[in-house]
């Protein structure tokens, strides 16, 4: 089944859009949890436990797996692997290389670590994304607009035809990908924005993050996500308020709660 | 020693501008080569061996070792602190995300896997670069303009002020970040762009892929790649054209020979 087959089941059984961000920061991890790649691991093999029956995807990045040292890679495989048994995994890594070096990034996020989809960026262009979304199973999320003030230095740039960058840019991959297996990422805190990808993009799945920690509007960004016929066309990230939500014995059911929470209120966005 | 210290004095030493790429690509290794992990790594090592006294640095792109499986990235760092015994290593990643993320990317480049500098994809912005320009021995490579097609799509597009994008970003980043410990990649293939680019940044390192396979004018590159005094001050990376000079036995003479010939033609260019 295709990942957007997936999700689609998922959201349709579950009655949500929620994909929980995998990402351990020893800085953060709750006091008792050891400060080991093996204790990461038991640490969120919990959080995927609790939130199981709420996920539409998980969603590890790349960079704090990587930053446990070499066996943090193999920590990240694994935690792919347990992930998957719940709903399907994003590897989020924001590639974005080219010919023979793009094709070697599908290999390592689909073959070596089992993922079923990634996160792209599209600096380098087409070519960088056609690899990825030649996996017909795949799929590819593309940065579009991004949650944080450095999103004006490119993202937002005004060309001389009066759209802004990524509005240009996602009438290029509209037209040059007309494939089902990609979307967007579009920041919750950038709801304006959104707005005018969705426009371009009407039916695309979009992957959002921002909201939770880094206090985006969740009913908004629900609302502004609608597909061209009013369909939920959105997973809505949250890591930090998720795994973090505690950090005594209790993280586990804190978690839970804290993804029950969010739960909610996409139930009542979309009411 | 800085990166840009330690690439000065090789510079000056060797008389040389060369960066030896480290990709190791399954399907054109030569021919008595095991596909193994451990085979990469001892034809790695042979590369190395074969071009120490030549290299200013080398660079191994992080996606040719994802690809081999988990092991893959216990080789990158057995790779990169062998060639570190010749020459800083630069990690091309293209690194691209935010806040803690951007951080945990460079523990991962820096602390887990000891290499001296990154490649960063500047989508995300300003705020993208300053946890690796924090790191003050470090050094960043920030993607100005590449040697693909796809540079057309976002690098090359017609701002509402008459530049192109990555001269607003060179402009941007010049007034952003007056740290020494920077610089930008620009394709050989795009000559008119990288001397624009140089004529924003006149002092930066410059890291040029795009000669040797991809068919680059190196001469045109040293000379447009010279700094405001007249001073090269440019990586010329070359991976494929050295890496896979021969399929047979003699692959180790065949890359020297390689190498060498590409440190001729930088010398005649740089006389």
């Amino acid at each position: 089944m295709s990942f957007l087959d997936q999700v689609e089941k998922l959201r349709s059984e579950r009655g949500t859009s929620l994909c929980v961000g995998l990402d351990p920061d020893l800085d953060r991890l709750p006091e008792h949890v050891p400060r080991s790649p093996e204790g990461v691991y038991r640490f969120l093999a919990e959080i995927i436990e609790a939130t199981g029956d709420l996920a539409c995807a998980y969603k590890p990045n790349l960079a704090f797996y990587g930053a446990l040292g070499i066996e943090g890679f193999s920590i990240l495989g694994r935690v792919i692997r347990l992930a998957k048994e719940e709903a399907p995994v994003i590897l989020d890594g924001k590639f974005g290389d080219i010919g023979n070096t793009a094709r070697s990034y599908a290999e390592m996020a689909f073959d070596t670590l089992l993922s079923d989809a990634v996160t792209l960026s599209p600096y380098l262009g087409a070519d960088s994304i056609v690899p990825f979304i030649d996996r017909r199973d795949a799929f590819a999320f593309i940065l579009g607009i991004t949650s944080n003030d450095g999103s004006a230095d490119v993202q937002q740039k005004k060309l001389d035809d009066g759209n802004l960058l990524f509005e240009s840019l996602a009438q290029r991959f509209e037209e040059r990908f007309p494939q089902e297996n990609w979307g967007w990422v579009a920041g919750a805190t950038k709801l304006g924005e959104l707005e005018a990808l969705r426009e371009k993009s009407p039916d695309r799945l979009l992957l959002i993050p921002g909201v939770g920690a880094q206090g985006g509007d969740l009913a908004g960004a629900i609302t502004a996500s609608l597909s061209s016929s009013g369909k939920p066309m959105a997973l809505i990230n949250a890591s930090r308020s998720i795994l973090y939500a505690s950090s005594g014995r209790d993280y586990k059911e804190t978690s839970r709660d804290a993804a029950m929470a969010l739960v909610r209120e996409m139930r009542a966005a979309t009411l």
